[in-house]
C-alpha cells in the first residue's frame, strides 16, 4: 500500500508487470457493485494505448488483449476486487541486451540499479510504458462510472509537438475529432504537420515531446478535497507519475502569473440553474474543489529519451561508453499518452466521486441535514 | 487518513484549523527517535512564514509562538506523535463579515460551501494560508533530519514576480542571498523591482503572482520510487497542494519540450566516485528515482484571490452583487510561499528517505546481500 | 498515516500525548459537515473515562476538560479536522522515578526502550491509558453520527471481574443499569461483589483483570467489508489495541468451537421487514458483514501491570534489581475500560458506515441501479 | 486501498478473486530487492493450504499450481510488485445451484447479497476459502525474508478439535511433528482421535470446529509499534479476518484474567546476552511491541457453515425455505486454517519488520545516533 504501486483511496488500483515478464495488470478495488463491464469496454481504451496502432508508433506487435479474471459475474461488477490481465506477446529480450550493462541517458536503468541493485533491463522492464496498460485498463472502468453516474466526460489530445502547435477551444474540441487523425491533435492542418515531425525525428533516431491537453466535462461541483488533495494537486501527482511527464498546469497556468488579481479572477455570476463564472482561469477548481466548471489542465512530456543516435553514457561496471539503443521505441510518445492521461484523470476523477459521496453524501438523516449531494442534478443543472 | 488532511505515508502530517478558530496545529508522526529537536528548530522556519513579516505581506499581527505538546522528551524526539500547536491571536471575524454571504471570486468561499454546506467564512476559515503554519512546522523536522541524515539542502526562492525575473543558476543560489531582502529573490537589482511592483500593486488593491524556484542538494541517489509515487509525481502533488498554485515543473519542464530527445538526454560520465550526468535537464530524478544531481522545480502561483477592488460575484442566496474585500491579505503571496515550497518538498524527501531505508536498507542478512543503502556515503559521494 | 498513531480509514484519527507530557489529544478527519457538536457531547464520555472518578480507580486528579480547537463552527461541524485536547494538569513525575532506571514486568517500559532507544517513563509516557482521550473523545463523536444516521446503540459493561461472573443476556442490558454503580456491571449483587475485590487487591497492593462485553444494536445490514476488513477483524483490532487487552471473541467465540456446525449455525426465518436468524451465535457478522442482528463480542483484559507489590526485574543498565511501584494505578482497569471498548467499537462502525455509503450507497444512477443502502430505514426494519 | 482486499502498510499484499471465476491471485508490494525465489517457495506451502490433499479436507480437486508473472526476475526478486496467480479449474458450478438463490445459514451469502445486491453465488465466490491462496502465497515470502533477516520461525498446529485437545508446550512443537499427520496435531494419538471426529462429523453430514495455536520463535525485540498497531491488534486482525474465526488470543488470553496482577506478570532477570523474562503469559508482546519471548496466540474456528444436513433458511425472494448443502466442503476447516494462521503471522511480522527499519533502522548518521536496530544480532542473542 505504502511502496508505490497503488493509486486512489477508495477507487483504488494497484498494477504489476514489467515489460519483457510474462504479463502486466492490474488490481481494481473499490469499484462499485452492479455496474455493467465488458473486456470490450476494456480493450476499446487499451486499443487507443496500444504499440504498432500506426506508424509514427513503435513498431512493437502487442495486441494487448485482455482479460477480466475477477470481480465481474455475468456481465455485472461484484464490489469485489477486479482483476484485468494482458500477456507480453511480442517481446524481444535479445534486443536489449546491451541495456543488461549500459545504461541509457535519461532513462530509468542506472537509477533502478541504484536503488534496487538489480533490475530486469529487458525492455525498461518496470519502467516500461506497458505498466500504464493497467492504468488505462482501470482508467476505462472509471471513465464508465463517472459518465453513468454524473455524465462527466474526460477528453484529451495533443495540444503541441516540439514547436507545432494547435489553437485549441478545450470546450469546443470532440473525441471524433481527436481520433480523426493517428497523432491525437484535433487540428487537421497542424496533425498533419505534427505527422511529419514525428516521421522525420523517427527516421533520425531522434525524438519529440510536446503538450497534451485534457479537459473534464460536467465534473459535479463540490469533488475535491480542500487541503493535501486538493483536485490540482491528486491530478498533478497522477499525470507526473506517467513516463516522461515533466510539466503540469492548471487552468491558467504558468501563463496566469503573468496577470494582475483583477485580470485574473473569475467572476461570479447567477444563471437560473444557479451561479456560474463568466471566465475559467481557475480551470474548474477553486480551493481544491471542483466548481463545475470545464476541468483543464496541461501536461509536458519530455522527448523519448530512448534514442538510436549515439550517446555518451556508463556501464553497470562504471566504464564511460557509447550506446546507440537498438529495440523498438516510438519517436514521441503523446499520441500514446493521450489515452493515459485520460485514464489518470479518470482515476482521480472516480476516487474524488466515491470520497465526496462516503463524507458528504446523503446519510438519510432524520434529524440531521445531510449535504444533499446528488451528483446527476449537479451534472444536469451545469449543461 | 483518506480525507485529504494529512500527507506523506511514513514521515507523515496531519494539519487541522481554521484561520479564526482557536488554533491550527499539526501532528507529526514516524519521526525517528532521539532527533534533537526543540522549539526554536521549529520557530525559525515559521518566523519566515509568518504575517507581518514585512510592509509586502499581509499586516495581520500573529507571533505564530508555536508549543510542542507532545513527542518530545528532554530535548529528543521520542519516536511518538510530536504535537506543533500555534493559536490564533489577532483574529478579527468582523473584518470578514461580508464573506458570510458573499463569495469572493476565484476563491474557496463558493466551492467550500458547494462541497460542505457550511464553511467557517472568518478569514477564508480552513482555505487560508493558516493552515500552512503545520506544514512549516513539520518541514522544519523534516528538514533536520535530512540534513543530519544525508546532508540535502533544501533551498526556494522567487524567481519571477508577474514579468520581472531574475536570472539565476540554481546551482550557486545561497541561503544568504534569499534572506537578504523581504521578497526572497537572490538577486537584488531584481528583488528591488519585484518590491516596488508588489508595493504597487498593493497601493492598487490589485495582486500579483509569479514563479518559486526550488532545489534540494545532495539527495541520495535511489530515493523515490517507479510508478504511481514517482519523486517528480510526489512532489507536484506536494507543491500543488498549496494555496494559489497553478503549475509545476521539474528540470527542463514545458520549455524541455522544444528539444529533440538527442539534445535533451543527460549523457553520463564516469568520476572517481561513481557516474554523474554532464547536465540536468532530468531535475535530478531519472524514472521517478534521485539520480544524485540537484533536484530543481518550479511552482507557479497565481495573483492572491483576494484584493479590494470591486468585483462582480454572487451570494450565498443566490444574488448577483459586487465585492471589495476589506480584512488583510498579502499583495502578492510569493515572498511567504518560499518556505512553504521548502517545507513541502523537504516533506517529501524526507518520507522517500524512510521508505527507501524500508524496502531497501540493510536488514543485515547474513545469506541474503541486501541493497547497502548509505545515505551519508552517497551524499558524500557526490559533494 | 503508517506509524500506528492513526486509526480508521474514512473516519480517521490520529491521537498523540503522552501521561505527563504538556498534553494529550486527537485529530478526527472525515467527520461528514453539519453535525451538532460541543464540547458537553465529548466531555459526558470522558468523565466515564476519567481517574479518581471513584474510589476503585485511580486517585490522580485530572478533571479531564476538553477544549475542541479545530473543525467546529457556530455548533456544527465544518467537515474538516476536528481537533480535541486535554492538558495533563496533576502530573507527579517525581512519583516515577524509579521508573527511569528500572522496567515494570509486564509493562512496555522495557520494549519501548528497545524499540525507540529512549522514552519519557514519567507515568508510563506514551503507553498511559491517558492516550485513550483521545479515542473515547473521537468515539464520542462516531456515536452521536451512528445514533443519528441509524440508530445504532452501543453498551459496554464489566461481565466478569476475575472469577466474578455476571449471567447478562446483552440484549436486555441497558446504559443506565451499566451506569448504576462504579464498576459498571448491570448486574447489582455482582457488582457488588465485584467491587469488595477490586477494593481487597488495592489494599493488597494487588490487582484484578477481567472481561467487558459488549453490544452494538440496530446495526445496518451490509456495513462491513469481506476480506481483510472483515466487521469481525477490524473489531478485534480495535479493542486488542486497547491497554491490557489479551482476547476477543465476537459471538460464539472461543464456546462456539464445542458445537457443531448443526448445532451453531444461525437458521434464517422470514418477518414481514426482511429476513433476521433464530439464535445469534454470529455475534451480528456473517462472512466479515452485518447481518443486522445485535452485535456482541467480548475482550479480555488482563491484572493492571502497575502493582505495589514487590516484583524481580532489571534496571536499564542491565542490572537485576527488586521494584515495588510508587505512583497512582488502577487496581483494576475494566470499570474505565467500559468507555474505551464502547469508542473503539463506534469507530470502526463509523468508519464502515462511511465506507459502505462510498461504494454502495445511492449515486443517483439514472442508468444503473445502484444498491440503495438507506441506513435509517435498514435499522427501522430490524427494530 | 481502502476496500479491504489489501493487507500490510510496507510489505503489503491484495488478493483478487472467487471460487469459481477465472483466477485468484495475489499482488505483494514492498518485497525488499534480491531475495531469492522461485514457484517452488510458494508451492510448498499452496500444498499444505489445498483441497484435497486428505480424506478428511473437501475432496475438490485443484493442484493449485501457481505462476509468478512480475516481480522475479532471474531468480531474484527486482523490489517491484510480485504477481502470483492461481487458475481455477475443478469450478463445478452447477453443484451450487440452489445457492443461487436460497441463503447458507451463518454463511456469507446473505449478507453479501445485502451489502452489494449482486454476488457469485458459484462456491461462495469470493466468500469461498479460495481468497485465502494469495495469502498463503505471500505468507511464503513473508516467511522467507523474517527466516532470512532475522531467523524467525513460525509453526502453527491443531490444538483443539471440538472437545478433543491437546496438552502441548509451545516451545518445543516442531514442524515435522506437525506435518507428521493428516489434521496436523503434533501430539500423535490425540490427532487420531481428531481424525476419527472430523471423519465421524463428515459421514454425518455435519461439521466440527476448535482452536489452532500458533508461536513464533526469535522475533526480534522491539517489532511492533505502541498504540493502535500493537502487535497483538494486527495480529488479531490479521487471523480473525480469516474465513470461520470467531476469537483470538495472545499470551494468557482469556484464562490470565483469573490471575491477579502478582500471578500474571513476566518478572525480567538478565542473562549474559541481555534481559529476559521468567514466565511468558505476555506472550512475547508488552505494550504491543515484542519482547523476544516467543510470541503464541490462539484462534477460534468455528464449526464449517455449510453442512448436508437440512437446515431452515430463506430465499431470495423472502421464502421461508429448507437447504440441505450438496458441493464439496471441508467438515473441519482446522487442518487446512493451519497454513493459513502461519501465513497471517508471517505477514504481520514481515510488515513490521520493514515498519521498524524505516523508522528506527540505522540511518547511519554522524551526529545523530540512531537506534542501531540489529535484527540478526538480536535474534541470535535470544537463541
Amino acid at each position: 500500500m505504502a511502496n508505490g504501486n497503488c493509486f486512489g483511496v477508495l477507487f483504488s488500483i494497484t498494477t504489476y508487470g514489467e515489460s519483457h515478464g510474462g504479463a502486466v495488470g492490474v488490481v481494481v478495488d473499490g469499484c462499485p457493485p452492479r455496474l455493467p463491464l465488458t473486456e470490450a469496454d476494456i480493450q476499446a481504451e487499451l486499443d487507443r494505448r496500444r504499440p504498432g496502432q500506426s506508424h509514427i508508433t513503435t513498431p512493437r506487435k502487442e495486441a494487448d488483449r485482455c482479460e477480466i479474471t475477477a470481480g465481474v459475474f455475468q456481465g455485472l461488477t461484484l464490489g469485489t476486487p477486479i482483476h484485468i490481465m494482458v500477456r507480453n506477446q511480442d517481446a524481444r529480450p535479445q534486443d536489449y541486451s546491451e541495456m543488461a550493462t549500459t545504461f541509457r541517458p535519461s532513462h530509468a536503468d542506472a537509477t533502478y540499479q541504484a536503488k534496487y541493485g538489480i533490475r530486469n533491463w529487458q525492455g525498461g522492464g518496470r519502467a516500461s510504458a506497458r505498466e500504464t496498460i493497467g492504468r488505462v485498463a482501470a482508467g476505462a472502468i472509471a471513465k464508465k462510472i463517472l459518465r453513468l453516474a454524473a455524465g462527466v466526460e474526460i477528453l484529451a489530445y495533443v495540444q503541441r509537438v516540439k514547436d507545432i502547435e494547435a489553437q485549441l477551444d478545450p470546450a469546443q474540441v470532440t473525441p471524433e475529432q481527436v481520433e480523426a487523425n493517428i497523432v491525437r491533435c484535433p487540428h487537421p492542418q497542424v496533425a498533419a504537420a505534427m505527422i511529419q515531425a514525428i516521421e522525420a525525428a523517427g527516421r533520425e533516431g531522434d525524438s519529440l515531446g510536446g503538450v497534451v491537453e485534457c479537459v473534464a466535462r460536467h465534473v459535479p461541483r463540490g469533488l475535491g478535497s480542500p487541503v493535501f488533495d486538493k483536485l490540482e494537486a491528486d491530478l498533478a501527482k497522477a499525470v507526473m507519475s506517467l513516463p516522461a511527464s515533466k510539466g503540469f498546469e492548471i487552468g491558467s497556468g504558468f501563463a496566469g502569473t503573468y496577470l494582475t488579481g483583477k485580470q485574473h479572477n473569475d467572476e461570479f455570476y447567477m444563471t437560473p440553474s444557479g451561479w456560474r463564472t463568466r471566465s475559467n482561469r481557475s480551470g474548474g477548481v477553486q480551493g481544491g474543489i471542483a466548481n463545475g466548471e470545464d476541468i483543464t489542465l496541461r501536461v509536458a512530456f519530455k522527448p523519448t529519451a530512448t534514442i538510436r543516435q549515439a550517446q555518451n553514457t556508463v556501464t553497470l561496471d562504471g566504464e564511460d561508453t557509447v550506446l546507440a539503443a537498438r529495440g523498438r521505441h516510438d519517436p514521441c510518445v503523446l499520441p500514446r499518452a493521450v489515452p493515459m492521461v485520460e485514464a489518470m484523470v479518470a482515476l482521480v476523477l472516480c476516487d474524488h466521486l466515491l470520497r465526496h459521496q462516503a463524507q458528504c453524501g446523503s446519510l438519510n438523516l432524520p434529524e440531521w441535514e445531510g449535504s444533499r449531494f446528488n451528483a446527476s442534478e449537479t451534472a444536469q443543472a451545469l449543461t
